[in-house]
């Protein structure tokens, strides 16, 4: 099983290209913009640099400053309904995921009849034609989530209290490592968790593809020559570019393979138990390889070498699990990230939520509720 | 300067991944298929299986086998024309760069008035409106132009003997390495060469981007391994898929910087003696290379790194060119590429040939009259 590599939109990469936002926004043809970012971003200095930037280049800017994480749908049609009423032209996601999924909502509904809730999951649905939409810009402030570089959004029904997929391209994004430089420490470790996760899950899919596998391991050698740079120095600027070249590299590598244990499993813990994505899903990526490598046991190593691990020559696919495991164990606390008891008291809890466990598409290794609770404990224990 | 990356098509990589043609053109709701290819990919028997392929899938198929080399703009008026008496519904490109482009602009024909020359080199023009377009997949049976990942076609203007280009986008590739394996060592090294200089090209751009960046240098990495096995021994598959991919991610690579010196000259140089296009542009890769080292040393020291050679910590500029220049140069020889005097009996000639002195955009350094004809000169004494 092999997949099909789709195309990522435009993406501006480097420091400084923030600055040019109202420039592309021009020649988007706009004239009034709906911005979309969230409090911390605006206190944070972030958003009033781009939005001098963008009235410079003559085009109005309408502020939406409720983002929210776990981005919910009444947000998210608050959102649209503000960029209707303001007759706005484009719109521009400042911040992580949660700003740039709710932008590509909102960009719905700039178009499609409201609420976002309509667009849920489609899955096999007619795409919506993109032809009549305004231009969105997204503006990443994590190195992470990769949502500049994938046409896909996650939102909060919360009605139902589950999370859904949207399917809404963007029409540029601007990656901009300097807008990363104060992220302090713990959200970099986990936003770069994140990246890491898609790229080693990228890797091990069952539908991987060779384009994508080109994206990933570049993306994993600069998350860990990078991250704990970042990490200990906020303002290393080499460490921050790196950085968010590998979110975006790891979205990519995203298209085509989808995801695997860790963003299964992890999104579900995240949800239960109100834990930052980054840090759900990463805290579960050691065991999930060590899980796989049986099957996959050739890209489980190329994970663990791109690592910086040694894998000997002649070594059994259950010994390259337990080395890529200790490699991403050993990382795990080289960047400080949390003991998984510090966010789950409660281990029983955890091992008995039926909803932690359902099942898996693009792992490899088929995964039955004993395997996943084995993940889940042995992941418990060790981090 | 610093360029976007946009977004390839789709792709699909792989060995036997042409086995599926049916099946995709199925997806995109094709009833009836034009298919574009050259009587000799006719002869070496890979239309038949695809075409077999197709049919499986209850395609009809029109055949259109008349492709040239530097696609004439006659050429693509016909298979437009027949595509349109036809009444198809999608289009298939088989072979080399120049049966995709004439696939490419043959698309645009079925949707928009004849003839070609309408669309040629429009630049700044508004893009074509591509929504009504039919569907296109593109099948390479060579390891070289990476046609198959950009929108961009090369027609050439019968009337007024030159080349101009076209834009239009394909709805998908399908990169199958079994396809070149029946390739002859002479073609091999010629387009495998067109992929090393696209990618060296765009590493050096003055308008490159850090996501080509990361495409070119394992483009490079995969050529200097793949291509004297790929020569050597056509049927070794493994250097096929490896050329394969290093082909497809040269292409991608360019997209953003475009090209540099060896397209430059080398596709003039190619027109005015009739000289395969990728041994016209290779032939002046390693002179490239040490004329641009003086102003973009780092990047040209990727070049030779990427190829095998070591480059000393202290190196000055002028040191890292002179070693990626050697580098090349042994590669060209390694893989049996043709002498400049072999091509080009009259030295004299070529370099009094007004034509192929007109100025590059892309070059980080900028090429004068003298510069270039030293290029030249350069390239013919030492191939």
């Amino acid at each position: 099983m092999s997949s099909v590599f789709n195309s990522p939109n435009p993406i501006f990469f480097g420091r400084g290209t923030s600055k040019l936002t109202g420039g592309k926004l021009k020649e988007f043809g706009c004239k009034k913009v709906l911005v979309i970012f969230d409090k911390g971003i605006k206190a944070a200095g972030i958003v009033d640099k781009i939005l001098d930037n963008i009235k410079a280049s003559g085009i109005e800017t309408v502020l939406f400053d409720k983002v929210e994480p776990d981005p919910p749908d009444y947000i998210v049609n608050e959102a649209g309904a503000l960029g209707l009423a303001e007759k706005v032209d484009g719109l521009v996601g400042i911040g992580g995921g949660s700003s740039m999924d709710t932008a590509k909502g909102a960009r719905i509904l700039l178009t499609f009849p409201a609420p976002i809730n309509r667009y849920f999951g489609r899955g096999d649905a007619e795409p919506l034609d993109e032809r009549n939409m305004k231009p969105v810009i997204v503006i990443p402030t994590t190195a992470g989530t990769g949502s500049e570089a994938t046409p896909g959004g996650i939102i909060t029904d919360t009605e139902k209290h589950v999370k859904w997929p949207i399917i809404c391209s963007v029409s540029m994004a601007i990656i901009d490592p300097e807008l990363t430089v104060g992220l302090p420490s713990g959200i970099t470790a986990s936003t770069g968790f994140d990246a890491l996760c898609h790229a080693a899950e990228a890797l091990t899919s069952k539908a991987h593809n060779r384009i994508s596998e080109v994206l990933a391991k570049e993306a994993i050698t600069l998350i860990a020559r990078n991250l704990p740079v970042a990490c200990r120095e906020g303002s290393n600027i080499e460490a921050r570019e790196g950085m968010s070249l590998a979110a975006t590299l790891a979205g990519m590598s995203l298209r085509g393979p989808f995801g695997g244990i860790p963003h299964d499993i992890g999104t579900l813990l995240g949800a239960r138990y109100g834990i930052p994505h980054g840090t759900a899903v990463g805290c579960l990526l050691a065991e999930s390889m060590n899980f796989i490598a049986p099957v996959i046991a050739d890209k489980v190593k190329i994970v663990a070498e791109c690592m910086g691990a040694e894998v000997p020559a002649n070594s059994t696919p259950e010994e390259i699990g337990i080395i890529a495991r200790n490699t991403i164990r050993n990382f795990y606390k080289e960047v400080n990230m949390p003991k998984m008891k510090a966010l789950i008291p409660d281990k029983q809890d955890m091992l008995q939520a039926e909803k932690l466990f359902k099942g898996t598409s693009f792992t490899p290794r088929a995964l039955t509720r004993e395997h996943a609770k084995e993940i889940l404990e042995n992941s418990y224990d060790a981090s």
